[in-house]
């Protein structure tokens, strides 16, 4: 019985004393070049570090790449004040508490609150381009444009917890798929340092002194094992771990019934247990950020969720991911939005209408619903909807209007008939500063990670760009640590 | 920021080459003497092997001593069998890996069913008391009775895919709490072997060689630390870490809420610490047993249990453990038991009635729930039920009656107003050989563990007596495996 079969193994150490000279060395080596191996580079190369980076692909990109390249940037950006919005970090601060928790990790939502806008600055200093526009609701934009609210800052309780603004920051890029141009200006900062790149070459594990401190790797290189010495840290930034069935078999079950994964094929898992091999500790390894693509047209909000049996179970106008999670982990992935003809709208991701009936009544039993029960639902949901209001869930008024129109249609958002996406969040414990911990919450020397390898500002209760704001700006805190820079920045 | 403040480090190997020379030596080290560490005392001791077990407190017991002291056997034991239930290794089987799933541990499932009546007999040689006698359901018997439904399975769906049979088996022992005969019996049966128990000696860290194998540990014993070889392997059997706040806030938050623990002061997480320490592989770490003690008198199952928005949202007749994980992770923990005046009775486990009225109306309205949901909840359920029908969750015949008897009252079980009781589940990820695998999957050499400081038989969907069984099962395992017996046992 193994957990991995195909995936190669990464765990085991390789002890110092076997490794009889060096192939090469730097002082940083960085294992990943996504968002957060490059901003681990940059920061660490422009310290005057020598850095080598190694990609396991043909070029730089990662997941990072294929990701929609929004970023969750907040606490009032030049972007944010030009299109008129407040913001400051204590207010994303209390929206990230309130949304991440329980078990949030406070010092780091503290600290990336704190300098959120000067790691915009960062950014854009690196030539990462952003345009200076809002764009509405929304976890990607498919325009150009830059700034929209990509949480649940406007949905009850949070509204009422944290002055709402927008802080969804998208690349500029024609498309959804600005994540790829996130990259291109990524990848090509790193080229303007002196930061050595090895493309093509994997990381097999990682190797230790006889203290335990992490000293440098073991790399599969031109068809041969090449030993890299890190003289002052490794950094695992290779992702998270939703490409490894077995993997997510064994510490996050429910999330195997998605059907796509929102990832590149390097997500299996590797840094995770070349940490844990180390002592690492691996944390919340149970949690994914689950997408129920749902949301578009907005019309749809006007409808209902409802579990297997015709109860309504959320305030459907919260953000996919915190809608995909209570689908998926507590109904079982057993749901259905409920329209009228008045709110219906082809959905704007793949899914199919489950059945179309004149009343409610037969579309129950269409559904093999028990007698009565979505009948109820939808009479108590109209009579609160009537005067604007919800006292069960608080949905916002404007998506409060009664379903009384026929045909009544249910779309299918079951996981096996919908598209669920995926990508897991947990990974390895890190403190602000990047450095991974063991089980005692002690540093383990040497040794770095950022990005979907660790657990970051949200294990729950995502937001759109929390994922690359964690990558970009903890992967900047790895660079800086291990060349001996402040952590956290001076602003 | 420190993981663990007041529990002491435990995660940082101490390598050999610091160990000048060992203070003791033994075959086969045991850390910890509750169910799991006696079991694999006296197996490792009955092949011959010298063994040494480490027990921080002034005495062997650990939590499994203040536990009910049931165990979940089945298959067709002597005790099933003369109480009229049939029961096979395939029927348990199909039990288990439907309640466990998903990310069920098949191996450890198979290995244990198909050696289920086995492990009975070899509980019952080594001194344990069984009373040949049926209790009825239950989590425990407050009589000196063994055999009861210990878990759902009577409930749907589980009755439809396997023969119920009651598995539940409590060691003979007036009151509930039969832990401690269980533990009087298991830690004699260890002094009548060649075993050397040293009381009040802390194990602080493993000792590793240069290639991770684990060769002792080190031991705080009469104000000094000792250094102890393990010729053939340590054990841990040191409990699981819900006393552990660092821990249960980085790994399972959400069981934070429960007011009570089940637990020893032990269950600090040590075992499992010293496990990631070793590169060993934690799993299902926000896993926990939720013990909603709602269902004595069973009266009570009539009543039907309502979210904060007066929904129903599980069959009432489910183990009370399957309903206490849905109520705090699915519900927030604000959750009520609806009873008529019918039905209504002082329930045994401590519990507060929040409000009585004379109609579901105003009952709706003393529990702050939103204008209409109770009732039509309770409407749709008594009309239901009136039929001797509940097509919503199915819970069983015998518990249907109609809600129409005023007065109508709610009792609380709220988790701030309430008795929750947890333990965690999660812990190192063990073969069934109970070798502790790092996150490939591939053994660590010297290392075994059993009972809480694994992640078992069941990491969801609990039935009583899987962690008892979990302990002494894979502790034997343990003793075995390390001593070159057979495992799976010879029948």
């Amino acid at each position: 019985m193994k957990i991995v079969r195909d995936m190669g193994k990464a765990a085991a150490l390789k002890p110092l004393r076997e490794v009889e000279r060096w192939d090469d060395s730097a002082d940083v080596v960085v294992v990943g070049l996504g968002a957060a191996g490059c901003c681990a580079a940059i920061e660490a190369a422009e310290a005057g570090a020598d850095v080598l980076a190694l990609e396991r692909m043909s070029g730089g990109g990662g997941t990072s790449a294929l990701s929609t390249g929004q970023l969750y940037i907040g606490g009032g950006t030049p972007i944010q004040k030009a299109c008129g919005f407040e913001d400051s970090p204590e207010e994303m601060f209390k929206y990230l508490m309130a949304t991440c928790g329980p078990g949030e990790d406070e010092a780091k939502i503290r600290m990336y609150c704190d300098h959120s806008v000067g790691h915009f600055h960062w950014l854009v200093e690196h030539g990462v381009p952003f345009k200076e526009s809002y764009y509405g609701d929304g976890s990607y934009t498919p325009t150009d444009d830059c700034l929209s609210f990509s949480g649940s800052e406007q949905s009850w309780p949070y509204r009422e917890i944290a002055v709402p603004a927008p802080r969804g920051h998208t690349v500029q890029q024609d498309g959804i798929e600005a994540g790829a141009q996130l990259m291109r200006s990524l990848v090509a900062a790193v080229g303007r340092t002196s930061t050595r790149v090895w493309e093509d070459s994997l990381v097999q594990t990682l190797v230790a002194d006889a203290d335990g401190r992490i000293v440098g790797c073991a790399v599969r290189r031109d068809g041969g094992e090449q030993l890299v010495e890190a003289r002052r840290g490794v950094v695992l930034c290779a992702g998270g771990f939703i490409n490894n069935r077995d993997m997510v078999h064994h510490y996050a079950p429910e999330l195997a019934r998605c059907r796509y994964r929102a990832a590149s094929d390097g997500d299996d898992g590797r840094g995770i247990r070349m940490g844990m091999g180390a002592g690492g500790a691996a944390k919340r390894m149970e949690t994914g950020c689950i997408v129920l693509p749902y949301t578009v047209p907005k019309s749809l909000m006007n409808g209902i969720m409802v579990d297997r049996r015709g109860m309504r179970f959320i305030n459907e106008d919260l953000y996919q991911t915190t809608v995909g999670e209570a689908a998926l982990l507590h109904q079982g992935g057993h749901v259905f939005l409920i329209c009228d003809n008045e709110c219906f709208a082809r959905p704007f991701a793949p899914a199919e209408v489950a059945a179309v009936e004149e009343t409610i009544a037969d579309l129950e039993k269409a559904l093999d619903m028990p007698e009565g029960v979505l009948q109820s639902t939808v009479e108590v949901y109209n009579r609160h909807a009537e005067r604007g209001e919800d006292p069960i869930f608080h949905k916002g008024r404007q998506y409060l209007q009664p379903l009384v129109s026929p045909p009544f249609a249910a779309i299918d958002y079951r996981v096996e008939n919908s598209l669920y996406t995926v990508f897991t969040m947990g990974g390895l414990h890190t403190l602000p500063t990047a450095q991974v911990v063991n089980a005692d919450g002690d540093v383990i020397s040497g040794l770095y990670a950022a990005g979907r390898t660790t657990s970051g500002l949200a294990a729950q209760g995502y937001s759109s760009g929390l994922s690359l704001a964690d990558a970009t700006f903890f992967g900047r805190m790895a660079g800086r640590h291990a060349t001996g820079r402040a952590v956290p920045p001076d602003r």
